[in-house]
């Protein structure tokens, strides 16, 4: 199954590769205030959603077209966003980094950086001469509540997976700050569930910037895989169902500018292009000095 | 007005001081499958049941003691909790540090770290000479959305405060992964809001260990004050209702062990006594070496 959140944050699901079937109604809006938490509890309650949102897919009388929605966050309101950095040898060397993610640990992204494939990396009114870096990533959706979960284990916690771009501003400050821009984590085009990926330790993920392939990697060669991740985060936190862990990123990041279009692929996961623009936010007192 | 979470996740107001009025109906439950939203959704349309909510404290004919009611985190949801290292300066001498916060940034801790004022700090089962320290923190809970909010506006977006205790392992891993522990960010003992405390510019904060005080501080001595520090988050991220933020810790910070009672206290907006005990959980690859 392949799961998005489309125009106004309606939710759909992706049949025949191009159609968008509608299934809004089966989860039901959310509360009047309340957080967009309607991907949550979809995923939270998926075994009871899974077998009618099949029914639909064979029988509904009326589709979209995925060209003409506009993709959103999947899950726009994770509870976290966990990141693994320096997980790739390559990308260790470029940035000049002898501790690795093992023994680094994660940090996190706020739910508020997180957009769709439907929109674009809106660049920050800071210093012009800061540079601001593509990472291309896969995400890891956690379905399932869980605490000290034992890397065996991993699969019973996983949902599913979508492309993911972890976008950084260069420079000495604190990471997490200089990664926690809004729209600085487009993460889709869909979440492609668990089942349809089958083994995800040998998965192909590449990211171009226009037509120039910048990052190229399977993710066999992570320092850290799929179920350390999910151990060492479940070490400290406990996991809840719309999670999300993104992977860490190969060697080849570099900037990106606007006007620029992002394209990132995982294979059997999905693709989808982003642009960058310039925007008119973030003129406050960080980021007003080079690095 | 004082407002809590209290016992399986209901939602109270604190009336004469020490009764609670039940009001989980004036908000309702959450949907099936949803995080904890409730008290998200409450601050986000507070205009609208503040007037309920007042109705109810000089009519209730119910109530319960305070003191046989346990308190939960009052946002387990937040969609983020934003920490600001470094924000004393005799904090920064104690660390050994010469960058300050205004050119750090901020971080984040995960909503899963918190936990409330009936709650006790679980200790991880990791390398037994790791220092598990206390930071003695207020916090200020965001009411309204905003993004590039001026020093100016910072009221409009102030819902109320907290005591907040940020809990920590020293070492040298990410300092995002040593902060996230389940129960390393105990909140409350309820959320005040702003209107009841005035100008939160000049409150006392102490936090002792048993019966020795460890940290004494007047905020007025923070580096980047709370109108900067809304600011600065809101310069980089869309701040939410519930959102949370974590103003740094003066000096004196100290370590915790299994046993302990830690107390804090801000004036004019509470204090709480948390316990402190060894847990099970956190045998994972992190933290198993000395810092």
């Amino acid at each position: 199954m392949k799961l998005i959140r489309f125009d106004e944050g309606r939710i759909g699901i992706v049949a025949e590769g191009d159609r968008v079937i509608d299934v809004s109604d089966v989860v039901g809006p959310d509360l009047p205030g309340s957080p967009p938490v309607a991907m949550n509890r979809l995923i939270d309650m998926y075994a009871q959603y899974e077998p009618i949102l099949k029914k639909r897919a064979l029988s509904a009388s009326t589709s979209l077209s995925l060209d003409a929605v506009r993709l959103l966050a999947p899950v726009p309101a994770a509870s976290k966003v966990i990141a693994y950095p320096v997980n790739y040898d390559d990308h260790a060397r470029e940035m000049g980094q002898s501790v690795r993610a093992p023994a680094q640990g994660f940090f996190l992204k706020p739910p508020s950086s997180l957009s769709g494939a439907g929109e674009p990396i809106v660049l920050p009114a800071i210093d012009a001469s800061r540079r601001v870096d593509h990472e291309c990533e896969l995400a890891i959706v956690i379905g399932k509540r869980g605490r000290d979960i034992p890397r065996e284990k991993w699969q019973e916690h996983v949902f599913g997976y979508s492309c993911l771009i972890d976008v950084v501003v260069r420079g000495k400050e604190e990471r997490v700050a200089r990664k926690a821009f809004d729209t600085f984590c487009p993460m889709g085009p869909w979440i492609v569930t668990a089942d349809e990926v089958g083994d995800p330790s040998r998965l192909r993920g590449r990211l171009w910037v226009n037509d120039e392939l910048r990052q190229d990697a399977n993710n066999r060669d992570l320092v850290l895989d799929i179920p350390g991740m999910v151990e060492m985060a479940s070490q400290v936190m406990t996991l809840e169902p719309g999670d999300i862990i993104a992977g860490g990123t190969p060697a080849g990041v570099g900037p990106i500018k606007p006007g620029d279009r992002v394209r990132i692929e995982f294979e059997r996961v999905g693709s989808m292009v982003i642009g960058v623009v310039q925007g008119d936010s973030g003129r406050g007192p960080l980021f007003r000095q080079p690095a």
